[in-house]
């Protein structure tokens, strides 16, 4: 581990090294210094900063282009989407404008709503698109500032198709995407970064290839920050173009478009959209098997792969961006042929951080909803300040009401019918539910064969720090410990360990065990007699849907039970247990009994009423234990709990 | 550990078992929780708070009083005595008011600039006297006033001494200690704690017991929180004057007074001042041994000890207050009898905390002032805020000015003759510098035999923790790494460890290898060269006295180097080595060269050009081993460094 590289910098400090000047008290009135700890340069960056880093640097990156879902369903899809391929570690994502789907309203399919997701809710960099034609000024500077507001960062500038053949230019209307370039460097100065849309082949509408460029360098000088290109079959053509925009002074970044042929219609119908034509060693190859689409996709993959390799290797491409079709194998698989797929990248923090501006500083957050992150930024995103640092500086704002439970980001990717196969059609006891905690745990199929694979509290199998604790959590949970949340503790592991390392490399991280689950009045009667002996090494807050709340925590202080230690930083310590922020937590937790699971039967039948028995009866109850070098003593704890009642 | 009590509180937190609603968002809002860590309760109360904490706890304490010095140098040893004085635990001291001596006024030895030395640099609880008569309203406000300013926040409110026989009452003015507390009352509401004095016998102008009994209450009406007593001979007087002052409804702590006697002069003395009468059987001991200054202090601190038995047998009695007349031997003899000496006790946090209200929220500090903890107070007086967790936000503020070498309480104890003798009559060349750096290390003496105890950059003592690095400490000062600063990693020691131990019982602390020393370029170029090999390992500063710096710190970031991890508490860092006030250190701590050593000498003498050529050309380097869980590596450095110059 010493070893290892740091990402430091004799470099940009020696930049400093002149800059201490005699007085001291000169110098300590420097306010360039940063007051957060900046554990990840690039999430301070804007996005043209985080592109000259990699090109500086000689880091190769990718970009994915998503179009919005048209149902509901489809979104929690396209979300769940994001969340895997931005595993793979894209610079940024973009979402495309559809001016047929009301792409700048509040509807959970719409452009807008969908890049916020990916921004705030899946912390993605994210570019929304925007076209132009057809829409007054009012219109596009109401959809700016609402980007501005929802957080987001970058906006790519197009015309878009005009409605209909009639179509005239406007006097002092957006009539190209350079006009729009413009308004937003007006009307927002330089908020945001601006993309702009180029054409190898030139536009198909263009007079010709060399007034096409023309235009795209008017869209440069009118304030555009890098290009994206249209697709293209042949390395040459970018390569051609690049040397052509070079010729006539375009030098920021231009970032070829990759289109992996996945099957033979939607490549059909794309060159019908796009007015490109095919080359013919392409149809050739792909005539004959066009209606094996397996064949179709390897064959498009192979082409894309050989396509970037020409392209990374001409030493003028630094980034590859490309066309999805919201689909994830054949970009996936050609990512992973190109060795740009980075599956699990080092975690900046040991949660997914929100790429909303306003929570750059935020770098620490209660334990509470560490399998719920999603519905923690929903319900703290009216906060204007994030903790840094200390938690309890910033936990005063209140947090946002439970009323969306069924914002389509907070719903089970499962439809009803699995959630009833998994969690049991008829459930006829608390032990039963017990069993769903168990399965979920173990592994193990249900009764009825079926895997539990989600829980109300956890729409995701079981995080692989979790497997740690499996065998204990497992036993624990039959018993009517019904556990939502848990981590071992953690004595100074490398920060680069696979399963609980976060933060930069060189360091150390360290974590104090924690259990928290429900259980009834029988059990935490037992625990707290047990708790006695325990008094000055397990802090416990134990809370009733009432309200009822039974804890040990000295004067509301937070404990830190996950923190880091790095070379030349203040220590960092992301993740606490909040006695404050846990009763909005309870709110949260009780009401996915209900919400999540009773209502997936028949009002007053058993099943449901035995879910309502436990919602109104059970307590929530959550475990610290402080002797983080010591072995974990809270499976000491339960099982003294289970001796007593015996 | 784990079985050792902690002072958190089923009992505190259990009043506030029933404060969870069942709005999270309700509970969230609640303010009432403190943002800083709270190591140390009893530094976020009042005086009279502690008190009471102390009464409820059945914990006895004690308290001294001491008068201002005549003189500056007398004034410098009266702080030393404050400090080793404060080491027994004191719930306060008070300094007494000196109407002939300009007591308000910014002299060195006014009994303002005594008791703000006490709180500020001391971090010692402390009563400021006062005395009202043949004062103007605007005089006794103006010192109200800037009491508060210096963060004082208790007065004793005294009538004092009229001046001359001829005195009588003015109309309107302050003629009683009772209009002084009202005064205090009307003007400042309840900012300062008030104390008054209580006769036990009476005050001698008063017309009766009675009669004084009745005034007493009337201060106590008027707002005075507790009372201290003049001395007495007797338990027996103490307990009647208590049991009086309940009788007639003062229900306020009332402070005996102890004189432990300390000599035959002294008594007299004080006995003529008091107007009290010693009783006979006291006199007949001394009066036999008046000339046996040791036979009297014996004899004194017997009786006072087996009073303070009798008054703390009564039940009636929590603390006890002693007239020091500023000497230290009699009372902390009689304090160690009774046992209520609490020699080294449990340090909140590793650095000496101010007193000062304004710093309270003060829990991080940089580790370069460590030995200089009263120029570090007095350089940041001027800050708004004090750092609370988080190093980066607080450090802004600039500091002070090096304007005030000989602020008394940064002048060294020792004389110029005794500086001479252990620094050196006479260098002859840099290693006879090393050399002092080296015996200062090693205890041994110099080579004319004297012990060198204190260097400009310490005046005091070796550190018991410097003390563990002892033997590396003297083999590289001898060869020119001049140290000044330094402490060894510590991997998660028990809180309660008694050298390198600090915060609550139950806790683990945690340090990073720190090296702070001057020396020569030559021996800086080959250090370069060698921490390139430790490049992800240690981070470095090395700054001329010119402000050349030259580090490898990310982005001016601070680096914590000291922590600790407390049961049910967020992560404490209270040390950090900061780029930025590394440069208004490296000021002083170049300053230090010429202002303490070099003029020792003559100008243009031989000696002083030596220091002088150190203090130009010079390097002053701080190393930090990230790696706190693996062997310090500093020392492999240097040895390193030395390798390559050979």
């Amino acid at each position: 581990m010493v070893n290892e590289t740091q990402h430091t910098c004799s470099a940009s400090s020696s930049s400093k090294s002149d800059g201490g000047s005699s007085s001291g008290s000169e110098s300590s009135k420097d306010s360039s210094r940063c007051s957060t700890p900046v554990l990840d340069a690039e999430r301070h960056e804007r996005l043209r900063e985080k592109m000259r880093r990699r090109q500086d640097s000689g880091d190769r990156w990718f970009s994915l282009e998503f179009f919005p879902p048209r149902t509901a369903n489809a979104a929690v899809n396209l979300i769940s989407r994001f969340d895997r391929m931005g595993a793979g570690g894209p610079l940024f994502i973009d979402v495309t404008w559809h001016p047929a789907g009301d792409p700048g309203s509040d509807k959970e399919t719409s452009s807008m709503i969908i890049a916020n997701t990916a921004v705030n809710y899946c912390g993605l960099e994210t570019i929304l698109h925007m076209t132009c034609c057809n829409q007054t000024k009012d219109d596009i500077t109401g959809h700016l500032q609402k980007a501005k507001r929802l957080g987001l960062k970058n906006i790519m500038a197009l015309r878009g198709d005009p409605a209909g053949e009639e179509w005239e230019e406007e006097v002092d209307g957006f009539n190209y995407a350079v006009d729009l370039v413009k308004h937003i460097r007006n009307e927002f100065d330089d908020y945001f970064d601006i993309c702009v849309a180029g054409y190898p082949k030139g536009h198909p509408e263009a007079e010709s290839y060399e007034a096409d460029l023309k235009h795209l360098k008017e869209k440069v000088l009118a304030g555009a920050d890098f290009i994206i290109t249209q697709l293209f079959f042949r390395s040459e053509t970018f390569i051609k173009f690049m040397k052509d925009c070079q010729a006539i002074g375009i030098t920021c970044p231009i970032i070829p478009g990759i289109f992996p042929i996945q099957g033979y219609h939607s490549l059909r119908q794309l060159v019908k959209l796009s007015k490109l034509e095919v080359p013919q060693e392409i149809k050739d190859v792909i005539e004959p098997i066009k209606d094996n689409d397996a064949a179709i996709r390897n064959y498009g993959v192979e082409l894309a792969v050989s396509m970037c390799r020409e392209l990374l290797d001409s030493g003028m491409v630094h980034g590859l961006h490309f066309y999805t079709l919201n689909r994830e194998v054949a970009t996936t698989e050609v990512l992973k042929r190109l060795g740009l797929w980075k599956e699990d990248p080092r975690r900046p923090l040991p949660w997914a951080v929100s790429a909303h501006p306003k929570r750059r500083v935020e770098d620490v957050r209660p334990i509470f909803w560490a399998s719920r992150p999603k519905s923690y930024i929903y319900r703290t995103q009216e906060w204007d300040d994030f903790p840094n640092g200390r938690w309890g500086n910033s936990s005063s704002p209140a947090f946002g009401e439970l009323k969306d439970y069924y914002l389509f980001y907070l719903k089970s990717k499962s439809p009803r019918e699995e959630l009833l196969k998994m969690w049991g059609e008829e459930l006829t006891c608390e032990e039963s539910v017990f069993e769903v905690f168990t399965c979920y745990i173990s592994g193990e199929p249900n009764k009825n064969g079926h895997k539990v694979t989600c829980m109300p509290w956890n729409d995701d199998p079981l995080a692989t720090e979790t497997n740690l604790l499996k065998e204990q959590l497992e036993k624990v949970n039959r018993r009517g410990i019904l556990t939502i949340n848990s981590q071992p503790n953690i004595n100074g592991k490398p920060s680069t360990d696979p399963i609980v390392g976060w933060g930069p490399s060189g360091g150390y991280v360290f974590q104090k065990a924690y259990l928290e689950f429900f259980t009834s009045n029988e059990i935490v009667t037992a625990l707290l007699k047990v708790l006695k002996k325990y008094e000055s090494r397990v802090n416990y807050h134990i809370v009733n849907v009432k309200g009822q709340n039974i804890t040990n925590a000295p004067d509301l202080q937070p404990n830190a039970v996950t923190w880091g230690i790095f070379p030349g930083r203040e220590i960092i310590q992301p993740t606490v247990v909040d006695p404050v922020s846990f009763l909005s937590w309870k709110d949260e937790a009780f009401a996915l009994w209900i919400e999540q699971w009773a209502k997936l039967y028949e009002e007053e039948s058993p099943s449901r009423m035995i879910i309502q028995y436990i919602h109104d009866n059970y307590y929530l109850v959550n475990l610290v234990d402080n002797d983080f070098p010591l072995e974990n003593c809270l499976w000491q704890v339960v099982d003294d709990t289970f001796e007593l009642l015996n």
